[in-house]
């Protein structure tokens, strides 16, 4: 039986936090999906396009990693691809809480589990809206995310 | 790749919440070990030999687990066993909090990784040390535990 | 001496879990009044004259359960209506401590009193902006939501 | 209808907070127990007898509280005192966390239910154990604890 | 060697939660920089002067206390001014959880330390957000803010 | 005006997450005094002198770090030498909860102030019982204690 799992967010942009994450998770299943919500809303600095694109060069050194995108309930992505687990990395109680409530609505929606995957101590400063905050007022975060995400970051800012 | 995940656990007695978090860690991984340990010094109601007899009773029904005892430090029992993933059980916030630095020490000893699962609601209210007290007063436990734990739970407080 | 009080909260819409825990208020009290704050300027799905037809709807099984508004303090509504508790549902420890500000604030403001009232673990999912969410991508939550307020919400999503 | 509700609890001794919770609790229901649970074996520092007396004496003032033991399940002293609610006064959301296990158990066991009054801050550093430890090393405790349980605290620790 | 340590925050307005933290922090350090953002583009009540001005009035009373503004990372503005130490007022675990990640971000950065002080338990359901909320509707908040923060706040919201 | 603070802790052994904290403090005061326990009815694994001895070693390096020892209540010591502040490191929302009622009871006592300094993340998983136990099992815990500790520690185990 081959086990498939996906590591959803909206990485706008992925950290070297969302890159340990994929990367343990990539080790505990045969297949990973690291995918995106599209088609929402809600503004984000990097556009669809960009944040899959972004993904792809982070993930490219893993063999068994591939980047999907969602527009619709993440649950029915993972139907639709035979995926069985989700995989949210937690830094804190207060991550876990948060997260808890999705993860249960989306068992209760299609029996769907979600682990949770403590973030390395190392990252647990990182979050995608922290790293920009940090950017946007010239804070060096060339040590928080992949080069290549540094490099589009710091021209997405300047726009 | 056979990826191979322990469940951990006291299990003095096994109660429901264990049986569900194993089912669900069983669908996840190729081969799940439910391990216990052994030779300890602090007092149990079931000896070692009895909760070993109860949890294989208890995991029976299912093809890819089996029960396994370590008298050490468990991520010594994981390498010995070629286990990469240890599977928890959490209910609150406060479980996340508490079981997090052991997840990270383990991690520092050998790089075994430690997953959190959300503890199915309808088990929030379980935990061995609960269902015990709650027998000890005689109250009803018979829908906390399954059939075969129940009997020998009754057998125990009447010693 | 009448005990008279009130579960307050928006209710766009309401949700079975503010069901459960307005019946078992409900059960605790001689009058229970449900309310629903009006005349603000935040954006809701369901207008102030919608919430309070899907709440009377919601509480017309019981008794002592009526439907009021309040378009300003909470605690000026509870001395002008003679309401001494104040019944909050809560899930998780984040949700107590969030909601733990409001009710010192009340406290002091008035002298009302705030009791916490845990939510069935089985609702432990639910809130009305996850429904919303979930229902708005077309997933079934028709076990998440009295059936009128499905019905509306079904109409409201489709506007 | 009457509504009778418990405030459960070891008491060893009473303090200022839980004289708080008990006026507070006794304002909303018309009549409150203050249960004590006895024969236990765990150690005190106050017998049985001495505790109920303290409770009998710290309580002397409200019309419509009484002081009552149970030695078994507190569901079942419910059950039998026509009880269906409790009331446990909680401080930090560690507190909630903590109660909350007990509180589904108890639900699932009779029905009965635990409602959770915030601690008034002023109190938010009071515990027994911690009022016991500060007393037996010479700390002036006299504003944590009734004048009667005052007394007794100085005497009991001079034994 | 000096001792600068620096009380970052919106303070908008000051509440007497500010005050007490600002009065305590004092006491530890030899001197204290109360330091609020400036130029960003949130949405405020008092806008950046009268921010500096409320701050001024307010820490009038304390020798080694002054009022400073940054318009970019706190960091930067510590190194600048010869800071170590951030000072943070912390009320509830939540709090605690919430704040912890910018501590750690801003270690990273530059190596200034952050400590959490304690809210005063009195304090403990104030927030600038919830007094502005409470005023807007009529609600007497002259014991939660200093004498000439609620004589503005009162002409702010009649703007 | 000189700026004293306490680090008061059992140490039984000090671990590298102790020595990190201490450092910090030491850096944030004029003088910083480690101060442990003594003539306690509690078992630990190093006596009252070991401890002591253990902490000297540890803090030699710090030229305003001293080492102290009180058998009473801290706040009673802290008023004897002349301190204001208590440092305490705290790793998880959890330890904040836990600390914070017997920072407010010290605070209550004699205006003695406590102050949390959040642990680095590379010792989240760092506590003197957890070293103790892994070491107990014969885990490698040289990069968890400073290595005189280690040493002592191998012995102590080996008794």
């Amino acid at each position: 039986m081959l086990h498939r799992a996906v590591c959803p967010g909206t990485f706008d942009p992925p950290t070297n936090g969302h890159l340990d994450v994929i990367g343990r998770a990539a080790a505990m299943f045969d297949e990973l999906v690291v995918a995106t919500g599209v088609n929402e809303s809600k503004r984000r600095l990097f556009g669809d396009d960009e944040r899959v694109e972004l993904l792809r060069e982070t993930v490219a050194g893993f063999g068994n990693v591939t980047v999907g995108t969602f527009d619709g309930l993440l649950v029915d992505y993972c139907r639709a691809e035979g995926i069985g687990v989700i995989v949210k990395g937690v830094r804190t109680a207060g991550d876990y809480d948060y997260e808890l409530q999705m993860a249960l609505m989306n068992r209760r929606l299609t029996g769907v589990e979600t682990i949770f995957l403590p973030a390395a101590p190392e990252h647990a400063h990182l979050s995608s809206s922290l790293v920009k905050e940090v950017a946007r007022f010239g804070g060096d975060v060339s040590s928080f995310v992949p080069a290549s995400v540094h490099r589009r970051l710091t021209e997405a800012l300047a726009r």
